[in-house]
């Protein structure tokens, strides 16, 4: 496949904004490979995720985001994000103990089903070095006190590290420590959490043990974006499984962990493939 | 199908129970026609329902209670409820404005489908007199005032005909209104309702539109019996369906209206199957 | 809402269709409030749905046919269906005995849920009678031998009745005849039918008990327009449920039951929305 | 936990079996762990698995088969399997390119999930020697010629390996080759194979392919025993995912590959808990 442009916008939603871009770039010679747009009646705004082959495109590649400025973004008060299919993204892994996520990661990646490279695992515990050393990437670990009384100088190596391995964004597999707001905004909505329940059921700690108590007949997991509120950020993907009187709390984080392996990883492919617009504390995500 | 009894019981676990009862029954010639038992291990606790026809038994049907509370209950510290299946279950449906569940309810039941008697429905409304009249099962409207200034009236009123017609369980076919503590007390875990959500995400008002604030990918819906806590019922049975950004609350409705109607549907059968047993805030359902 | 006209329209798949179209829908004043369009790689075909609203459109309603035709469909080799919202569609069901789906779709339309008139009801038997009567709606009888010796004869007879009364589209709720195809060809993928099973699993007589016979651990049902080929046209909408071993033939009619009126109720509405295309056997069905 | 016993039985359903049975357990003062039963009305015949726990049971361990034997199956007609807790089956897994369900597979057993030894991984292909080099688990390779010239004899080859390692089960994970009718003979439903489509539909070859061309809603994965008889043998599990008319036969793919996985890994894991039991090629499955 040739190397494409990949356009993500909103704006408020007005007639003709579509057949504008469509004639910009067909205009220019740009073969169009995806395009896909919706309309938030509620919210009276405009998405569209467009998508084209660079080959004979008559705009250089360096001149396509001013051109989109220029021409749209002020225009149409849009606000757009461009890639190239061609810059892969690089995403960091966190992990704590608990390797099935992980696993579920790298096994994908290293059959090419994620167009991403993975410079560094990070960890808190020595525990996963092993699956970082089977697939071959690096692995550092800081270990973050129990009173937190080092986590701002932990982050601030982690951010060193991130920076120096252009991590573009991070999965947190089963990561289980939180965030801190100053780490989140460097990544803002570019950090994936996996929370082992159908958020905003059972927020916080032990949500499988929440959901023995509360007695519940199906259990979820949900990943989002990480915010400043705790599980509280834009809902990537959720699924969930069907449970009965006769699970226990250790079968429940069994049938757990392939939901959250799998609910995370549809939402890592998504975002890799830039189909996640998020507006507003939710996402559009596109097919 | 012969009269059979019904016995549906627990207590602490112990070796030996099955074995005894079943050789009781088989002993006085009662033939088992179902048998399910499950041991909670956290609690330590032994449920089982087992059902054997009269026909042949040789404890009359009216002393049975006697000899079970005598033979078992005592030295087992065991509860237990009796049912036979030729005295039907007598429900009564509460409902506002909202027909789908209705609906649903009543053709299950004129196909047979329900094993009960429904000898009256009652509202706060006039407006499904209507689907009530098309079935010629009386309909019996209390208004309640916005201040609630006439609710313990009203709920006397609603008690008093509940009595007078033996109604034996409550089903709250998506009726608006609280239920009383004093009401609940007349049927303990014997009030059924649906809560539009996947509880316990999104308990008390507008759920659907709780939900598309979060921006879920999931909505569900969640039959329970009512207790003193609003929404907090022992859960007897949820399921979802997917959504996607482009549903707007209107299309939420729209799509749980579906799964409310099931999710009732199929915990009225279990029901009044008296499969349901509660321990603890839990359900056991057995198959 | 305003009245509107809904185009559906297939071409092969070439740059500046969807610029055109809304730009000609924009000249003309019309407020576009549905676009939605899909392309099919591997068959190079462009599909779409477009909606916009008649209110202040400078092109007369009974011209825009010719205009589609003139401007468009001859340039592109394109095949489009017109709809006015304010045309609605008229639905005749067909029924034999089993009463769910028919009180499924009856419960909707009477609430308001399908923008449809129903002007009829056909069967081959009366069973089903006093359901058209509990909606009002005509309910017509015509006995079919069991050597089919009559089936010419009734056939012609349903299709005056279904001319007469204007009717648009047919939806076969769980009658148990098969179509000829002199009367297919009259409603061609307008006739919608609902099989028990996850077609093409299971074709034929008595999915069910081919389902237990078989042990499958899921059993499902398929909404599909009716071809000349049993259980072989277009699906519209699948849906499954979880079963076990405990499950019986009995047991799988009852849980079948729930899927077939939720499945078949979906599939007639998007139908009646006008959200399904058809292509080579298959379905375009726009959300 | 102490050593157990598992005895998985069934016979044809008469009174008293399980009293029978519970009661030489408990008298011999082994404490039961796990009881459920089931009996199919259909067939008349009873299915029990118990597990109880060998520490002060005054039975000798390798006594216990005897006893069963002569107490009961001859008795009932019974045909009954024992295994002992710290017996740990010993899995072979064959491959052939694909390596989504191996790296689940082995992720899983990595971690303690599946209480199973793994000898060796059999393939016709050099490509995933890579991932069992990962594992440090022995990898053999026997091609197996196009015309299948050879494949008697590599199939003895292989048997005499597995025998070699005491394999008790084989696990076919994406293995593109049709088992011969004589290995087959060697693990009477022994041998676990996954279909990438919800079996009965689309049987044999290319199912995604297949489901395309039908224009289905839904695909599945099944996970079954390997009969004679092509992807015809006893279910074990199944699993879904929606798709829509925009997927393609590679989305399909890679959506079909989660089920896979899951699918195979949840059948495997019953498998080795001892937890399936066959009967007329139908499978029960224990909770």
């Amino acid at each position: 496949m040739d190397t494409t442009a990949i356009l993500l916008l909103h704006c408020p939603d007005r007639q003709g904004i579509i057949s504008e871009i469509t004639k910009f770039i067909t205009d220019n010679q740009g073969n169009i490979v995806y395009l896909d747009q919706y309309v938030d009646k509620c919210e009276g705004m405009f998405f569209m995720r467009i998508e084209w082959e660079l080959n004979n495109f008559l705009v250089p590649r360096e001149k396509i985001r001013d051109y989109m400025d220029t021409l749209y973004a002020q225009r149409y008060q849009m606000e757009f994000s461009l890639y190239f299919s061609d810059k892969r993204p690089r995403m960091a892994i966190f992990v704590s103990k608990m390797s099935h996520c992980l696993y579920d990661l790298l096994a994908r990646w290293k059959t090419g089903e994620f167009a991403c490279d993975i410079p560094c695992i990070i960890s808190n515990h020595e525990d996963l070095r092993y699956v970082a050393d089977q697939f071959g990437i690096p692995f550092h670990v800081w270990s973050i006190e129990k009173d937190h009384s080092n986590k701002a100088e932990v982050e601030a190596a982690e951010l060193e590290l991130l920076h120096k391995e252009n991590v573009t964004f991070i999965v947190l597999a089963r990561y289980m420590q939180i965030i801190s707001d100053d780490m989140i905004a460097e990544y803002p909505h570019h950090i994936i959490n996996i929370h082992h329940s159908f958020l905003p059921a059972f927020i916080g700690a032990k949500p499988y043990h929440q959901a023995f108590e509360r007695g519940v007949k199906i259990i979820g997991a949900t990943s989002h974006y990480v915010t400043a509120d705790l599980d509280a950020g834009p809902i990537i993907e959720q699924d969930v499984v069907r449970i009965t009187h006769k699970d226990t709390p250790d079968s429940l984080v069994l049938k757990g962990k392939d939901l959250e392996k799998i609910v995370l990883s549809r939402a890592v492919s998504k975002h890799i493939e830039r189909k996640v617009l998020t507006y507003k504390n939710k996402t559009i995500i596109f097919s």
